[in-house]
């Protein structure tokens, strides 16, 4: 009954073993450019052991989840639930509605695809985003991934509206919304539309070890979900830091100008390489060359390890560089 | 269709902002009592800052299974699990049993009923193992918390094999074991058994927020389980400080020794205090008596909090000290 495709494992960025499996002359550190994450972390707080020795707190729990509602915009923080990652939450939405069409706005992040076969939906991938509205359920990666693609807030609203007649939810992942057109996110819109947004506090505060997410919903099924996630859905680290990053406006501001200026610069190097942008967020480029699969080779062997698409073998997709020094060894080994 | 109840955090220890409003004036620091954790936590290794900024690695997370799969004595790693903790696990396991009748031996841990109730099952508390064999979801906690009950392995494997029969499923939550009588678990027998285990790290390795637990299940199931949670389960430091701990072979007979030790000691300081001991396991004890009320409040006003039960007034449960300067505390505060 469920696709068994939806039970193996997919390829990911991230994967330095795999990575140091296929290069495995290639000069170390790995450069790993291969993930979407904030080459400069938000500088973690002092982590003290007793925070792995108890039980997170409900008022810790409280107070995060009131600072991630002001840095996400949501209504309130009745409509946040913080989650260990999103994917979980993406499993439990999925189980919420029950099963029939899936429809996925790609081609984008496969982990939606599989989690809703999983969950027993027969899944289509649409290019437009007008068939999204007849789907019981429909998930938007906004902006997306890998293309950068940015979907309109309005248009959105009007799947949602049309879920809402249906009975249906839209999925809004919000992942690199953080660094982006902010303007665009449905956070406001949970309480009245039938949409959920999942954000991510690992992508944009360089910190995707932590597993920190939230899903913003509507009250009646963010309490479903906390229901779901019992009392300590985090860790006692996940908590203490994320309390301190959501509410350090400061950082916030600089790191999205600091992201924006080093998107700028890696746009004009890939440029400058002969690739052709295919688009962007400020964590990512995603290039189109017939020599993909050569330049991937090419990187391997000098240690940078970059994403490439099994189904888009002309793709691949550049994560951010961080110290100067990664920078001039990319910009090296491109020209090579 | 969701009873209200299930959606409403309940009662659990550990919540000392509780202990604070409940008695203002108490001396600081509280000694927290009132959860079964060992107090005396495994020694944390160094923890890097990119344990928090990179994804979890794939071959990490796969050598950690392994450790567990020892540790536990599971049939395989592909037996064994890892989890952001038991709780998602319960979510998860009750949503793939289709809504039913759900029978959980008790008393026991409340999440249990909440999680079965919010999956759809109809809950039946039953105070003796046989009814279990006609449910569609059957719950063990073993050893049992509060009361420290232990239920044989053969007896359970009969459980497992009506479940089977009948295409059912026995969740056996064995969240103290570690130090308890290991001969009991169930963990061999997942592979032919229906049957799910259910094991937490955080107790007996004194890391309740570290956030890591394992289910341990036939391969077919432990695949859906994976799949439902996604590439990236747990935390970095989870990964990092599980795999330690649970290779530890030194660290872990010491500390069952030591816990043995600790809970002789407790019994007694217990006992002479007038109080009769109800159950224990090697991280709690549960205690009667008519004036649990007002001990509660005595130990509390002399900041020490303990666990007590709103459907049982005469029970109280305590956890371990672990300073020499808190087992004084404790016992002057029961003699005053």
């Amino acid at each position: 009954m469920i696709p068994p495709h939806s039970l193996a494992p997919l390829v990911h960025g991230g994967d330095l073993d795999a990575a140091r499996k296929l290069f495995p002359g290639a000069p170390e550190p790995f450069l790993d450019l291969s993930t979407a994450v904030n080459p400069h972390p938000y500088p973690i707080p002092e982590v003290w052991p007793e925070q792995f020795a108890h039980l997170p707190d409900a008022e810790s729990l409280n107070l995060l989840t009131g600072y991630a509602a002001t840095a996400y915009a949501a209504p309130s923080e009745a409509n946040v639930v913080p989650a260990p990652g999103s994917q979980i939450l993406m499993t439990l939405l999925a189980g919420l509605v029950s099963p029939g069409h899936a429809a996925i706005l790609g081609p984008t992040y496969a982990e939606h695809a599989r989690v809703a076969a999983l969950a027993g939906h027969e899944v289509t991938t649409v290019k437009e985003l007008a068939p999204l509205g007849d789907a019981d359920l429909a998930i938007v990666v906004n902006p997306n991934n890998p293309d950068g693609r940015i979907c309109g807030k309005h248009e959105l609203l009007r799947i949602a509206e049309q879920q809402r007649a249906r009975g249906g939810l839209l999925i809004v992942d919000e992942a690199f919304m953080d660094a982006g057109p902010r303007g665009e996110s449905l956070g406001l819109h949970v309480e009245d539309a039938h949409v959920v947004v999942l954000r991510s506090f690992g992508k944009f505060f360089g910190l995707a070890g932590l597993r920190l997410s939230f899903a913003l919903a509507a009250t009646e099924l963010a309490a479903r979900l906390r229901a779901s996630l019992g009392p300590w859905p985090i860790s006692g680290p996940a908590l203490t830091i994320g309390k301190a990053a959501l509410w350090d406006w400061d950082w916030i501001d600089e790191t999205r100008m600091s992201l924006g200026h080093a998107a700028v610069r890696l746009k004009k190097l890939l440029a400058d390489a002969g690739l052709e942008i295919v688009g962007y967020t400020e964590l990512f480029h995603l290039v189109r060359s017939p020599d993909a699969q050569q330049i991937f080779e090419r990187l391997g062997r000098a240690g940078i390890f970059v994403r490439r698409f099994e189904q888009e073998p002309e793709w691949l997709r550049f994560g951010l560089p961080g110290a100067e020094a990664q920078w001039l060894r990319l910009e090296t080994a491109l020209r090579a």
